[in-house]
């Protein structure tokens, strides 16, 4: 029995593969209002940072994996002392902590922006002196979707900033790199080491929240080349299970890691229509130890639009029927209950030209967003 | 809300769409442990041809569908009186009984083998002697997987097999066609009479029972087309909501209708991975009438192979890491208890060449089956 701690979208997304290989899944939810405990009868209830409560659920396991990379570090050691858990504590504590993060892959001598762990302002506006402004400022953990992440351009703006997001602890300052373009590259790995990468993708972020992604990325060959090597050094280097995705920027012509997510991630739905095995097929098959699946795309060229919340406050569901009216879009609703700017789901679209295939997408988000007259999204 | 009544395998794979959607589905099944019973939470228990419960159910339902035509013709009309029923009754009906069909579709002027409704031996083998032996004999109602049919070829064998097959009921004699090619049309269609049809396919099958499928129809395209327009012709006629299969001879250059399900249906699984829509999706999307999505393959060839419980009785899910290693195969495990024959998943494979798609899914098969010096099926 694999128990995955999340019940959110993601948890949600994984259930068709969980069906069709028949594997033996269950939820840890925090409420049946929980996008995935609406749809699937094996769920346990509590909070992943109830220590009883994840606990308990561990106990009914054979392997513990999860939705999001919430679980409080000590709780994470705590279990795999007792439990399988996948991917292990040296992955997810990687993930959730990103001055952890940047120690670790400035050891493995990945490339990443300049940065420091600042304690203080004057520590900070020290190394934005030495680097240059503007400096990205990032809280360790719990950032995402843009929260905790500013982009500050001289001391005033820094200062500005400093005490909500530090809250007493050190933040991440690095070098905010010009970039040319975001991609993102999503590597799955097994316990026997057996890896797989899918294409790399374009990503387009708006307000630091992921609106659209486009595979494959049109960075030049070389440069996607070495991106899949670095999210598979990474992988290795983290006894990685299960699926990771890689934020990468380009910036002068060369690639920086951005960021790492060790669970199927919103960079990775286009494969669900857009690959012969989706991200959280594979995931499920990694944590389960068998066989990972062929990672080549199923078109020419897909895009995936995230949908959010209308600013109305409407809900874009009650606009599905003019949605499905385009041909050749996949609609995935969340069923979460919409507030503006909330992910309440995604669309892709598959073919053979990517601008004709990106159109169409943001066409089927225009109409879920009640958006007739714009039919994209400004890039 | 829609209710579905049944929850077996094709229920089971109608729940992907149905998250994806956030469609409001219920399942009505006999047992917890139903294909879709188990991994769906929205789900009341009774019997299909239990009169109150399947009024309890259809009384929360703003629509009520299923997921076979098992429900009894006079519980399908009481249910039309009062609740918005898709398919409606004349489909349900026509698809439940086989010499109803054979009438309607004479009717219609479409082309079905010569038939008659034979109450007795003798009424049965006057025909054979006028039409020429071997006949076929079919049951009406009940018939699914081989059963209820039989081939004979002789008035000795006709009344051996007689008074099994009759139950003192009338049965549908008639002309057993010299097959060349057995082909199935998929065709969907809306309330508001929106048809979406996918392309013809080629069915294998061995003692009745479905054992193979191939996308496209390598018939003669001028018969696909003839294929295409019948199906569309009967799905009108029937006033179809949902999904029909309509499956066909080819004999002597020329199409025999042989039978129709207006449900999803074994020759339709393919879809899931092959086509732009899977008529899982399509179902829902007719019943709820949302516009019909398209039909379009999404890769050359597609083949789905069905596995059925192997002889020794052993589980084919215990062989699934062996398969997985088999590269761009798509396993689909029913969630039943393994016996011997009985249908209990299927695989799909895509690609460019039909007869390594078709050797891919075999070998899939074979290796599911414990059958690992059989890596295929005779054709």
């Amino acid at each position: 029995m694999i128990g995955m701690i999340g019940a959110g979208q993601l948890a949600r997304m994984s259930l068709p593969a969980a069906t069709a290989l028949d594997l033996d899944l269950r939820l840890l939810a925090i409420s049946g209002e929980d996008g995935a405990a609406k749809v699937w009868p094996r769920v346990a209830f509590g909070n992943h940072d109830d220590r009883n409560a994840v606990r308990e659920f561990a106990r009914t396991c054979d392997i513990v994996t999860f939705d999001h990379e919430l679980v409080p570090p000590e709780l994470v050691r705590e279990l795999d002392a007792h439990h399988t858990v996948r991917p292990g504590p040296k992955a997810l504590l990687a993930a959730q902590d990103k001055l952890h993060q940047r120690a670790l892959f400035t050891d493995l001598d990945l490339p990443v922006p300049n940065w420091i762990a600042a304690a203080d302002i004057d520590r900070a506006v020290t190394f934005a002196s030495q680097t240059g402004w503007p400096v990205a400022l990032k809280a360790p953990r719990g950032t995402y979707d843009g929260r905790g992440v500013a982009i500050v351009a001289n001391p005033a703006e820094l200062q500005r900033v400093w005490s909500d997001m530090s809250d007493g602890r050190a933040l991440l300052i690095e070098e905010a790199v010009q970039l040319d373009r975001e991609i993102a590259v999503l590597v799955a790995r097994s316990p026997s080491g057996q890896q797989a990468t899918w294409p790399v993708i374009d990503t387009l972020q708006r307000d630091g929240i992921l609106v659209e992604l486009a595979a494959p990325s049109q960075a030049a060959p070389a440069l996607r080349d070495e991106a899949t090597l670095l999210a598979q050094q990474i992988a290795a280097a983290l006894d990685l299970v299960g699926v990771m995705a890689v934020e990468m920027f380009i910036a002068g012509g060369r690639l920086w890691i951005n960021e790492i997510a060790v669970r199927p991630h919103n960079s990775g739905h286009w494969t669900i229509e857009g690959a012969v095995t989706s991200q959280f097929e594979q995931h499920l098959r990694a944590v389960a130890d068998l066989p990972l699946g062929s990672t080549e795309m199923t078109s020419d060229s897909a895009v995936t639009a995230n949908l959010l919340g209308p600013a109305d406050g409407s809900n874009p569901a009650t606009r599905l029927a003019d949605t499905l009216a385009i041909t050749g879009v996949h609609v995935h609703l969340y069923g979460k209950t919409p507030r503006p700017g909330r992910k309440l789901g995604h669309v892709t679209a598959c073919g053979t030209d990517l601008s004709e295939v990106r159109q169409r997408a943001r066409k089927a988000i225009a109409v879920l967003q009640g958006d007739a007259t714009n039919q994209g999204i400004d890039t």
